[in-house]
């Protein structure tokens, strides 16, 4: 916890091996700016290498998600002169939301969206790159790009992942606003919650399947997901099976299968909140 | 107006910047001919470069959309033998099909489907080519390709590409008829309405969006959600920002940003039939 | 008949052009073995020559369809040490398992699995390269590698064709089961029947269906909507041109015309069983 980095826009809460992230900009309604995007990528880049952390939890404050780019930032970066040799402001503001996004997506740690409220441009794209995603009744979510005279630049390809060409373009094109129930259906997010209590508590049966899952061979087939489609299948293949060997070899491997025979709980099913030690090998 | 190709199978009518495209061939059950598919290319060319158009809607007289390749032509090209160094007349008319949907696919336009009664093998494929697609109650959908010993060739490709494979090989696979309410949930479609009038109001809802979105802004967006994918994702990510530079820098993005800040639509909204002038930049 | 291998782990049958294939372990729940997985690579190879199989049904005897990977081979690698030069015999029962999998996909023949009971793991790899997949009530889902400390390593690939990215991220690492309804919904199969009756039931008109279909077509069509994303689609689509001019030229293709026009059923509707003779061309 005292690793984490200090940040204006988020704040931050380590509870057993869950981080919960708030982006915290509630008059802004938590709209994604310059200084948001450095320090996520900042946590991100800080929690890869803590085994203690298996989540990360992300929510927006006051009832909104993210409600997209922050027209401030978009201010000061009109104002300002590109000198030659140098890339346009608007440039590096963009690229590196994307950046950004791209290192969410590639996170080894399991990455929760538990949404509410305004899910816009940017943090729609964020919603994107989460490995599952729950919404309250309130959320709307949209890409108004293309009323305002602008591109989905970053998150054109998170979404088209997401949902596939055929529903990313009649959401796009149209820069239409769908709520939960809607954004279930075309699978931007996995669950609906009719209220806030259920919200919560289907938040928490998510964190208790984490629990029972090993982090690092959680870690691993996230990787592995990933990179279906982008290499050869046989290669793939041959690598998994190089993984899977490994795996089962390895601690979690070997505990795991113990388990599984003694008929109790893995090792790593237990927090170290409850028990005071690191889960897992 | 003027400018479009004078056509013998096809219905144009430009309203504002919408070309309603109408097949008609009802004898035929707007049966794809190769006359067609040469005409459909044609207008398709021909719009691109025309700034007054933004949108396409392509439907069928007579209570059918399109219901496959057309058996004259097919018997045609049976007759002819093909001498040495010639390509198979079959090979060209399927071929030339093919290209046309790419080009329907890949056009800068926003392309509506109004579905109604038979949409079957070119049919299938031309609908899976929309940007946005609707459907009535009569609309019936297959691929019957392999029923008559032949295969969906040119169509197979944007089918999977519009379902993913799972749905795409149930379908090509069993020769199967789907009606519009499983076709939306296999995502071949969009939305179904349940009578006609329903359907034109659908259809009303969508122009008015598109004119909402920025004309350039629009085509930008679709060519990018194009080529997820088909490229590496840091350089299309990379080509991504510059254009949203460019974009927001740009007639469509700062007369965007104003109109926001002004809370009035932007000039793109009002049509060229309204205020007698060409909508966007 | 004669051809077919003999199998200690599987029952076989052969009705009229379609072969029944049951995994038959009932008392591992069909739980995958080493010889299991050979038995079905030798299974499918055999059949690939022989025109008069048309389609394949699998399914689990008593009950289940199969409930993963064997304990017993993985205990059995577990005490072999690898000497040097060797490979690690985890890796190589994996990756046989992986080999037999892309086998299945890529069968020239119609798969049908027909789905009850336990599918975890490896049977759900198996049910996940089925071309159509139908289930009954009793049906249980799952990855649950990751609870054990391993990964899904040879079937992810699969998964994540089968339904996508964001489905494959939530299923694979919360290592959840899931219900025939929810399969459906995320496209792992694509009915389900509410009774066993219903089943059967549903099992007859797909194997109606596929006697509608002419043979090499279906063949054809298969291998076609299996190249889409793997290579360029210009290339394709001039393959497809090919394929598709030497079809309509071919027995299947001039049958299946003539038929249409003399409205009546093609020969390779009517089955062997029937008629004494190879259905097809």
């Amino acid at each position: 916890m005292e690793n984490l980095p200090q940040c204006e826009t988020l704040l931050l809460e380590k509870q057993g091996p869950t981080l919960f992230l708030t982006i915290n900009r509630p008059d802004a309604r938590n709209a994604m700016s310059l200084e948001m995007v450095a320090e996520l990528s900042a946590v991100f880049s800080q929690i890869e290498t803590d085994t203690s952390i298996r989540a990360v939890v992300i929510r927006g404050s006051d009832g909104h998600f993210c409600a997209g780019g922050d027209i401030r930032d978009m201010a000061a970066a009109h104002s300002q002169k590109t000198a030659e040799g140098e890339t346009d402001p608007f440039y590096r503001l963009n690229r590196a939301f994307g950046q950004m996004i791209q290192q969410v997506n590639e996170s080894s740690k399991v990455v929760v969206a538990v949404i509410e409220g305004a899910v816009m441009g940017g943090g729609f794209g964020l919603a994107c790159v989460s490995d599952i995603a729950i919404a309250g009744p309130t959320a709307k979510f949209g890409m108004p790009e293309t009323t305002l005279g602008v591109i989905p630049a970053q998150i054109a390809p998170f979404v088209v992942q997401r949902i596939g060409l055929t529903q990313a373009r009649r959401l796009a094109l149209l820069g239409l606003r769908i709520d939960s129930r809607e954004a279930c259906d075309l699978g931007i997010i996995h669950q609906v919650a009719s209220s806030d209590e259920e919200l919560e508590r289907m938040l928490g049966r998510i964190l208790t399947r984490i629990r029972h899952c090993a982090p690092n061979a959680t870690a691993e087939t996230k990787a592995l997901l990933l990179r279906v489609g982008n290499e050869n299948l046989g290669e793939l293949l041959d690598s998994a099976a190089e993984k899977f060997a490994r795996a089962i070899r390895g601690g979690e491997g070997s505990e795991g299968t113990m388990a599984f025979m003694q008929k109790r709980p893995p090792s790593w099913a237990e927090t170290d909140v409850e028990k005071g030690k690191k889960p897992g090998e």
